[in-house]
């Protein structure tokens, strides 16, 4: 009984989840009656093993933490790649963890298609397929019987997604705006402590918020992916993330933030959707805002997204919106809740 | 098919409901498969009908608004009080909106118990019940494979009790703090403006955000009903009311307020619960908020709740804390969440 997860990529996100569900296997039976063992892994760079009867997760977490991967594992069969993985594997839940590619979603989109195809369920913190791909990917899962979950994609494992479509069932929501990207937030806010761009940047690498090719980023395309997908998942849009102008924060510079703050305003990349003639239109821009806008007051590596409901008005979410543990966490509440559904 | 609901008390937020269910009737088949119709509706005020097929809620909300009753109503049973309402209609859905009372829940912990017992989902707004007999009614529940579900009695619509429980599952709370008064957050607001206590309190009245007897909103046992249902709900407390020191505002004078602000920080109404030796504690009192802190920002008739999480840091949700709209909308997003995993 219980469910039988691979992870498809074993980076942090992937160890992250691991470590969450070696901690809370005896909390989450008792809880939710949530039983499961993971049978697989396959990373290219980390190692690949499949064992039917489950993997020690204590073991596999131990291993590739002293030696950057897992292939000293003593059991199991080693070398199937993520397909292979996915297709003859005994899992029944993909949890997709590759890296993420905004141009044309590879090789996530591949992994997705294969176990939506297979009947298997999808959980996924990949934002590059669910924006260029949710109609076709949501379309699959629900021919299939499947399920495909995704909160992991906005706002790490702060409620974002589970929030709009399930906490907020049945409100209409006509405008979506906020801070989606943690990485140009906290350097937005050192600068305007008065460090250079370049010096945020670095610190910001130096802490593992930015990459060390920091373009999606600080050029706006993360925050362009995860206004996409909330605009079509949330408010009905058919955006491609090309359908969206989209500037990040490499233009700003301090002389700027300076006078921004002599005026009592701050600069937040915002992203912004909202219905325009029947459609769903979409911007991803930096912006000044003064302190009475709640954003204002949302500074470092905190995200902030404010819904606008027919019924309810504005609800907000603030929370962290990248992390290790944070962003494991949105796989498994998001493995809780399929549970939860399927098992009632 | 579908469900049959009888609204147990018909007052500002049953109607609001009612124009919910009616106004959404097309859209919420669409979007959730969820088919309904309101059978029955026992208030002893605005009287009662049963009929069987389903009452006319156009009707109904028009006469409400004429009359300001539905004796007038042309067809079906009349004049069942609300245990028999419960008990002999073809209800299937409990919809539970008498006026809250948070001594000794009644009667809406009558109601409740008894629709539990003929094996009726219910649904309510009534703090009451649930900060003093939580455990009890869930087990009931339970036991009799129905739901009880009660998003409405804190933070009404804004997500609170579903997000802690469904979004953050998996999550353990150790923490929960925030502004849950909105009637006493405007009147903190218009003092902090310089205006007096009773000058507010009588606007407050005049825009129906405070009762004509308001002191449940501004002694704090408002506040306190919700931080017990919190406690109890997500954090597993077994608290009750009586256990938990409230202060509410008002012995904050004009004066205190002055000088808060020449400090730079504002009086808030706080709710409270923590962990303290494996125990789950609670209290609610003002206290005095600086910039810094997130809640100085949040003024108005707006609610904020900060849940603090072992896996997520720091989750917060700010939206409205009242109205008919808002709080009918909890009940439908309860129904909406119900079916979903009913459905499935």
């Amino acid at each position: 009984m219980g469910y039988n997860l691979a992870f498809i990529g074993f980076g942090v996100v992937g160890q992250g989840l691991a470590q969450l569900l070696d901690e809370k296997q005896d909390c989450l039976r008792e809880s939710f009656g949530l039983e499961y063992k993971v049978t697989a892994i396959s990373d290219p760079v980390k190692g690949s093993v499949y064992q039917e009867g489950g993997l020690d997760l204590k073991r596999i977490l131990a291993l590739v933490d002293k030696e950057g991967n897992i292939n000293g594992y003593g059991e199991g069969v080693k070398g199937w790649d993520s397909l292979k993985t996915i297709q003859d594997s005994n899992a029944d839940v993909i949890i997709e963890v590759s890296p993420t590619n905004i141009e044309n979603g590879e090789p996530g989109i591949s992994h997705i298609r294969t176990a939506l195809g297979k009947m298997k369920h999808v959980i996924t913190t990949n934002k590059g397929p669910v924006a260029l791909f949710y109609r076709e990917l949501s379309e699959l899962a629900k021919k299939n019987g499947v399920v495909l979950k995704f909160e992991g994609t906005v706002l790490s494992g702060t409620p974002a997604i589970n929030l709009s479509l399930d906490a907020l069932a049945g409100a209409d929501v006509c405008e979506i705006k906020g801070i989606m990207n943690g990485t140009t937030n906290y350097m937005l806010t050192k600068m305007a402590e008065g460090q250079s761009y370049d010096d945020v940047l670095k610190e910001a690498q130096r802490l593992g918020y930015a990459e060390t090719k920091p373009d999606a980023d600080v050029k706006g395309w993360d925050a362009q992916a995860k206004i996409v997908i909330l605009a079509n998942v949330v408010m009905g849009g058919m955006l491609a993330p090309k359908d969206v102008p989209t500037e990040g924060i490499t233009d700003i510079t301090l002389d700027d933030i300076e006078k921004a703050r002599k005026d009592g305003k701050r600069y937040k990349l915002i992203g912004h959707a909202w219905k325009e003639g029947g459609k769903v239109m979409a911007r991803v821009s930096p912006q000044l805002v003064g302190t009475d806008d709640f954003l204002y007051h949302v500074n470092g590596v905190i995200n902030a997204l404010t819904f606008d409901t027919d019924v309810l008005g504005k609800v907000t979410v603030v929370g962290a919106g990248a992390g290790k543990k944070e962003t494991g966490f949105s796989l498994l509440v998001d493995l809780i809740n399929m549970h939860n559904v399927r098992a009632k």
